[in-house]
């Protein structure tokens, strides 16, 4: 094993792009200096287009978790009703903030692996005409399901009056967005997925309507007090010390986004999800979820004949290459490969070769080259 | 001027210590990895050496002032009478966070630029022996005052059974913090002050009785519930994804504190502060704040014949010296320099020279050499 090499396909953080290592090399400058000024004012215009919405986002020093707690205080009042769609790990994060904040929680549970059926959400809502607001995973990180957001957003805005609310955590980057166009209301992401950079910012963008509900909103909050950042942004500054280096580094990822083009960047992820795929289907190992719901940026493998935390472990040990285990039901059951951020076909290349060969040692019957191979015929009839 | 030459010398952010950058730069790893999980096991027991706590300390991902919201929120109920000590704009901020989460804030406001005079506590609490916390900043990074932390909690704790809550932010890692020994219930702090790290941790350190008070506390928190931090951080975890890259990075400043030793950081800050001093009273221009008072980690200037925008401006232009203004009532009356974290003496003489010129430049009547040399003669003697 190479001394200092780590492959980390984890589904966030993922490595960081050594421009953007760079980039966050800059000497440290004050947080009210007119650069600290500048540096927004180059981010704002090209972290609207990742979104693709033309309101202003919230810039927070802070875990993704930080971002999901802001969108629940801003946006609702102790006792108002609120549904929320769990899929997993983070759909349970939802729910368990909105409990913490005594909101009046309805769930639509769904068996982890599975996207949700937006009929049951119609339904639901159609029963409950007083729901505030809606919220939801996008890709479910504890799972690899990619909800249907356009559909949940068409279905939520045509049978209430609720707020849609996005947990954006392993999508926005990865995966399109169109925040303005779907009428998404608040969508949440995180600086450590497929934006590339190391853990700590997390993003709150809103919706028109959402800043509405905001302003009237009154409930105790200080730190994540969406309209302070919103009207600092406004003048290219943050209501508190922003992280300034992960900002250096943010324009950074934006540059090298606009560099690839972002639709690009959403190809890429397509790819990498499909050639994942392919090799497992052709080692005839089941995926958790259907291709229908499977997220670009995350896949979650179910062996039935093998323990995932073996295989996990080999590979740990003979290559360095991290996967992620099952978390809270799923643990011990599946394993995760991260496919997003500075990720490219070729390193997926070269982490099925790696897990092919981690098969083999940990006993499973599968031929040398033969996922591999479906994972080439993949990439070769995309770049032809 | 040279190019790519900043010298920042605001209180916070400091400059990043050259080994410090290198050790932010570990290629990312998984924040659920073994290797977070010695990281931080490394961290503790020299984090708790800077407190002076046996205690365990919660480590956030966040700006200080989500420090500060951690300890209104999670040591008091709406309702609670509390005192809130004002000798500045961070003082202000903790009125403002206790009223947003509906305290009942009794303040002693002090006149900016001096400390609080401890009789008017001790007479505030023999009239209030409900007073469930009293907060106050220990150094007052937008005067430069340093509180009587030691006397303060001497006083609070023989007077009520208030919590003690002290925001250190400007002073953790820079001034001697004797966080048991003082009986301090409460310490928060911020990477980019005296920890001379890029902004976004945040840090608090709770003592038994603040622990045993926030265990029983169960209003709506989620991110900042401190119990969350503590649960995780006793087996070397985090309840949220850390900021890892600054993880390493704080490692690296806990063993550059370690080498240093402690007690010479805190001369060494002393130092600064006697240098910059001495150069302004051999100018004969008026200092901000009493000796008796002064912070070791920042020192305001109070001009009364020149405008101190007009001298930042200058030193700026021509030498890329950055140092602060005045906030909000003192805004365009003082100006501030930072002596903290990455920085030593011999910068603190280059502040000074430059400083000198500026004056001379802004039409100040200084002799060139003089201010410098008052500092000179302070350094001189404490090396000698």
């Amino acid at each position: 094993m190479l001394p200092d090499q780590q492959l980390l396909r984890i589904p966030g953080p993922t490595p960081i792009p050594p421009s953007v290592q760079r980039a966050m090399l800059h000497p440290m400058i004050g947080h009210r200096d007119q650069e600290t000024k500048e540096l927004l004012r180059k981010i704002k215009p090209k972290l609207k287009k990742v979104f693709e919405t033309k309101e202003e986002i919230a810039i927070l020093a802070g875990s993704g978790t930080a971002g999901l707690e802001a969108a629940v205080t801003n946006c609702t009042q102790p006792g108002d009703e609120v549904l929320v769609i769990v899929t997993g790990v983070f759909g349970e994060r939802f729910a368990k903030i909105c409990e913490a904040y005594q909101l009046n929680v309805h769930r639509i549970d769904v068996t982890w692996g599975k996207a949700v059926d937006t009929l049951d959400v119609e339904n639901f809502l159609k029963g409950h005409p007083s729901i505030k607001a809606v919220f939801v995973t996008y890709c479910e990180t504890s799972t690899g399901v990619l909800n249907p957001i356009q559909e949940l957003s068409n279905i939520i805005h045509t049978n209430s009056d609720a707020l849609f609310i996005v947990d954006g955590v392993s999508a926005v980057g990865g995966v399109q967005t169109k925040m303005d166009e779907w009428g998404l209301d608040l969508v949440v992401t995180g600086s450590q997925k497929a934006l590339m950079l190391p853990p700590g910012l997390t993003f709150v963008a809103a919706s028109k309507r959402a800043w509405e509900v905001i302003e009237k909103n009154n409930i105790p909050t200080f730190y994540l007090d969406l309209q302070k950042y919103r009207e600092n942004i406004l003048s290219d500054s943050t209501p508190f010390t922003p992280s300034i280096s992960l900002l250096f580094g943010l324009n950074q990822v934006l540059d090298m986004f606009e560099k690839e083009g972002l639709e690009n960047v959403y190809e890429r992820h397509q790819l990498m999800k499909l050639m994942t795929r392919e090799a497992f289907k052709a080692w005839n190992i089941p995926l958790l979820t259907r291709d229908s719901c499977a997220s670009p940026t995350v896949t979650s493998v179910i062996p039935n004949d093998f323990n995932p935390d073996a295989l996990r472990k080999t590979v740990k040990n003979d290559f360095n290459l991290v996967l992620a285990g099952g978390q809270q039901e799923l643990k011990g059951k599946i394993f995760r490969i991260g496919h997003m951020g500075y990720c490219s076909p070729s390193d997926i290349l070269q982490t099925i070769s790696l897990i092919e060969i981690g098969l083999v040692k940990t006993g499973k019957n599968v031929m040398l080259g033969s996922g591999i191979a479906a994972a080439q015929k993949i990439l070769t009839k995309e770049v032809k």
